[in-house]
Parts: structure tokens; sequence; C-alpha cells
């Protein structure tokens, strides 16, 4: 498998959203031991978001308004007040994760060598604030807005390849995610699986490793970086 | 005006098409008095092409493909005998266009305190290619087959706002074709016109002058860069 393009998972794969979800709560209102548990509740709302999108129970949602409903909901939970104001400041918080260490420094790398996507859940104009917050070189942002269709829908996958005008056989998709890559798999892409151990913080991950023989199993995008030889 | 997020033009407005077609074409076969007619040839079936993808009388199909099919229907006309090969290798000249000596630094000017995109026919596999060729700083690519339309179509322009989230007051096109600032303006968008009476090498353009009241006239991206005060 020599790819042309790479594409990239974001959330989780590039960057840490629960401890910079938990970072940012903290600068917000300070301390607050609730900030892991509604970091992960938040997150937890992801894939059922999603998941209503994609049975057609609700029309086409960029992640941004899935990201503020979700909270909207969670936030009596949490002893939360939340108005208009606050629910549209949280919900930039997703804008501005910050990258796990290698993540800047390996696409770096990897740019002059391949064409360099995030495919991800994550809407275009959140991407676009990521990439700069985070420093992630990319040559253009491949978001689910861009689709109409959240990942794993076949729309996504093959959408990407067709907009860089490359067989998914030329395109490689790098996640830490065994799911995502097992969908990116079925559709004729590469596949790169890049172990985030600490994704969930101290709680187990489902993904703490590869279940499949993904076509690379890397550490870290240096790592991966490293093993295609650049 | 005060933009959010710049969305530029790209054929004539940031690269020299006709010049980098009569380069290219010139180390592919050596010096001929045929090249720029070729050039001007070649793009002036790029509207009537388009025109027949808008009008529905033939299904989406990239420019580059139109490029394509455009050199096959010319080259007899210039005595050039073409085979797949050459018609793809050609084809393939409109990726690698010089940029104008101002477009590049005046992106990197502009990149700290603008969102920046091309808004281009050209698909996003040549925009990808064009970017890195010329340099160009963007945050993300929207080329035509992003939208499935053509500008200009409303598609095109209102697509890439909902893309950046942004309403069209925050959105300014920049370009060097009255035409396209004039549907850029009817959809809500801000505009500027950067003048390049070099476009059409030694035949008059009309589009030589702004033709009417554009937000910003400027006769460069480093004198647009200067004009928005950065």
């Amino acid at each position: 498998m020599r790819p042309k393009a790479l594409l990239f998972d974001t959330f989780g794969t590039l960057v840490d959203w629960r401890g910079s979800l938990v970072a940012q709560l903290t600068a917000w209102r300070g301390p607050n031991p609730d900030w892991p548990r509604l970091a992960d509740a938040w997150r937890g709302e992801y894939a059922p978001s999603m998941d209503r999108v994609r049975r057609g129970e609700q029309p086409w949602t960029p992640l941004d308004a899935l990201h503020r409903a979700s909270l909207a909901r969670l936030a009596p939970r949490f002893g939360l007040t939340l108005d208009d104001a606050a629910l549209d400041a949280l919900t930039r918080f997703w804008h501005r994760l910050d990258p796990w260490p290698d993540s800047a420094p390996g696409l770096a790398r990897l740019h002059p060598r391949f064409l360099l996507a995030p495919l991800s859940n994550g809407n275009v104009a959140l991407l676009a604030d990521l990439a700069r917050h985070a420093n992630l070189r990319f040559d253009t942002l491949f978001g689910a807005d861009v689709f109409g269709h959240y990942k794993p829908d076949p729309e996504t996958y093959l959408g990407a390849c067709r907009l860089l005008a490359l067989p998914p056989g030329q395109v490689m998709l790098c996640a830490a995610h065994n799911a995502d890559l097992a969908a990116a798999r079925k559709f004729g892409l590469g596949t790169a699986f890049i172990a985030r151990p600490a994704e969930h913080g101290p709680n187990r991950s489902r993904d703490a490793a590869a279940t499949a023989d993904w076509d690379y199993v890397a550490t870290s995008v240096e790592d991966l970086a490293t093993q295609l030889g650049y």
C-alpha cells in the first residue's frame, strides 16, 4: 500500500478532545470534578446524535449544531444553566482542541510527500479553526458537511476519493478507531491505525490496540511518517 | 465591509494561465507561434464547456475533464496529434500554473487575519496541485466539484458561505473579473477587484478595470492586504 493521499480522522486521532475540553471547562469556571464526566457524557452523545441524522430522523445537521444540542440536553444533569451565548461559547471549545504532541510535527513531515486532509465528522468551519489552533498542515478539509453524510457512510470515504481524483487504493485513512478503518477498508481505501491509548483518559478504550491487520499500525503520526519512509 | 473570510477566484486572479500554458507548451515541444493561440483557444472553450453542464446538456463534469475534451477538439486545428497520454499530460498543465508575483506573498500576509480559500471552477484535485505548485496559502479548497456547480451559479458562492458557517456579509470574493464579482454581490458577499491587465497577454480584456463600485479595488493581492490593514 503506497498511497498518494492520507486522510486523517481528527477527534481522538489528531487532537485530544477529552483533555482539551476539561482544560477549557476549567479555564471557564475553575476546577471541578464534574468536568471529565461532562466531557465523557458530551462525547457520549456524539454517535447517537449522528445516528439520528443518518436514519433520517432529522435533516442534515452539522456537528457544531449537534454538539450544541447535546450540551443543552446535558447541562441540567450537571447543574449548569447555560444561556444561548454560553452554549455557543462552550460549543466552540471543540474548535480549539489541542493536538497530541506528535500530530503537527508528523503532518509536517508527511506534507512534502502526500496530499493531506482530515476526513472528519466535524464541519468545515470547525476543522478550519482546529487546523489553525493545532497547527495541522492540510491541503484541504473534508468535513462531513462537504458530503452531507457522517462516517461511516460510504459517501464520506468515497466522496473524498472522488474530490481527490484518486482511486480508493491510492488513498489511506489514518485513524485511532478500528471501526472507522474497517469502513474505509470495505470501500477500498488503505488503512493505518494510530494508537491513542489516552483518548479516554483513565477509562478503558475498545480501541486500545489494532483489531485487524491494517496496512500500517503506528504509535503516533511521527511513527507513521517513519514507517512510510519520510 | 470587514470580512472574516476571503475567497479568491483562481485562474487569472491568482495565477497566470496564459503565460504558464505557453511556457509549458514550449518546454514540451519547443517554441511555436501557435502556442499563444492554442492557449487562447483552449481558454476560449472554458465558458462554453461549463455552460453545457450548467444547462444540463451533459451531467456534472469536473474541469479537468472539460479541459481534456476541449483540447481533444482543438488539437487537429493546430496540427497536433495527441494520444491519451499526451491529452492527460497537457491537461495537467493547468495544475502547474505559475502565480502572479504578488499572489503568494499577498496570501501569506492575509492568512494570519482571514480564513482563505479559492472559490474556483477548478476541481479540488487541480486546486490542491496548484496551491502546492504556486505556494498559495489556503485553509481549505472550494472547487466547483464540492458543490456540483460552476460559478456563477448561486450554489458556489452560497455553498462556500454555508461551509464556512458565515453569513455572506462576512465573506468577500476577490477576483479579476467583474462578472464574478457581480454574482457574488447579488448573493450578498463582499467584493474586491484585483486588476490583472496582463491576463490575456497582448489581447485586450473586458476586465481591464473595475466596472462597478466594488468594496475594494486593488492592483494586486499585496495591495489588497495593505488596504485591509495587514
